[in-house]
């Protein structure tokens, strides 16, 4: 195979660190190009932009880095990407690496998830990055878990409706226990809201809410995680429950 | 029971027709309160607001129809109604009448189906609704159908991931085959983008694209509306295939 042509979206947005070391670790492995969201979506889980046009502009920073930032969703970035910006078809579409985890319940809130996940819905093979922390720590063990996983998958390839959801512990690679395959776990945030006041008397209110861990079980995304493994959950984007099928069919439902 | 506590919220706003038809349906089984979004909010996945305030308030039509307004997604709208703007945890959250389908891969897509989701990680179980046809059609049918599965969930209650998709063909009753068990199907929109430029000479991309029919089982979401259905797909919140687990750990992935 010639040098495989990777796509990177995110969405922290374009100017986030994450983004810029999974531009690095690309660019080791193959062409690496960048289109990612303006400004910062986290939590826009699998929006896409219906009711407003779309824009992409060519940035570039000081230290050379440089790709398209897309006023949408990380969604947007990889349709338009695909349909409109890029030359060719990715081989590849990575997704990160994202500030903060993307496990459990919390999955389906993330916006860096539906990146990759909007890249199996146009049929390239995907992978989501999260490092589990909101803190400013060093990257470089993400980067390296980066290269082996998306070699791995250039590799093997991944079902059509299949992406990988990488979460990635912020710990020193000696303290690395390894890669395990997880499936997501049952936890959640025990949602609460701020209730404050605005200059004019008016109210408003921000998302608050603490993080509720559910899980035992060591093979769950947040339990690998907590034990310092790299949590690798194929995901799919089927969400047909087949356990009730029969259980409602004996509902009887008739006009 | 007593009359149970009903909370409906969509995506298309609460100044549209869908929610109106939903909110009378539900007003003839329980105490129905809105909660929806104040402007059209489609397309917007699981979306939820974390980077700006919320605001909700309070709105009344001249016929008498009236809830509260929030300037966010419909899953901010369970989770603001379920936490701040409601005095009890409801029995039911239905979310719709949305006007087009939420089936097979644009299920991923839909802010009607993540207003019930949402209600699922509460805990409360919950139905999305959604008309498959973008014209003004007559909405008597859909409600029909919107209490007869509404009163079948109170009675019969839901496991604690899991809501129901359904969507309903904009048939008339005579015409209507019955009600059908799905699993979601595999159709999904052929995506274009148009390029236009504005009065500034600048460039900006709308999206546009054709609906692909992928499906011929007559027990998937799209099949059973086409042959006059009402479509009704179990979905949960786990996102794991399980059918890659085993696969993936014979990539023997190691530090």
């Amino acid at each position: 195979m010639s040098r495989p042509k990777i796509l990177i979206t995110n969405d922290d947005s374009i100017h986030a660190r994450g983004i810029k070391a999974l531009y690095r670790a690309m660019c080791q492995i193959g062409d690496a190009q960048v289109v990612a969201p303006e400004s910062e979506k986290s939590g826009v889980g699998h929006g896409i932009t219906l009711i407003t046009p779309l824009r992409a502009r060519h940035h570039t920073d000081d230290d050379g880095f440089s790709g398209w930032a897309v006023n949408g969703t990380p969604a947007d970035c990889v349709k338009l990407a695909t349909k409109e910006l890029l030359a060719e078809k990715p081989d590849l579409v990575v997704s990160g690496i994202n500030r903060g985890s993307n496990t459990a319940t919390n999955t389906i809130y993330s916006g860096t998830v539906s990146g990759a996940l909007e890249a199996a819905i146009l049929g390239i093979p995907a992978v989501a990055f999260s490092l589990t922390s909101f803190e400013k720590v060093d990257l470089s063990f993400a980067e390296e878990a980066a290269m082996l996983i998306s070699r791995k998958v250039l590799e093997h390839g991944l079902p059509a409706d299949t992406v990988l959801n990488v979460n990635i512990p912020p710990a020193a690679r000696e303290d690395i226990k390894g890669y395990k395959i997880t499936r997501q776990g049952r936890g959640r945030y025990e949602d609460a809201y701020e209730r404050r006041v605005d200059t004019m008397g008016r109210p408003y209110f921000w998302l608050a809410g603490t993080r509720v861990m559910l899980d035992e079980e060591d093979d769950l995304d947040e339990v690998a995680i907590e034990n310092n493994y790299v949590s690798i959950t194929p995901i799919h984007f089927d969400l047909t429950n087949n356990k009730m099928l029969t259980p409602l069919k004996d509902w009887n439902l008739s006009l």
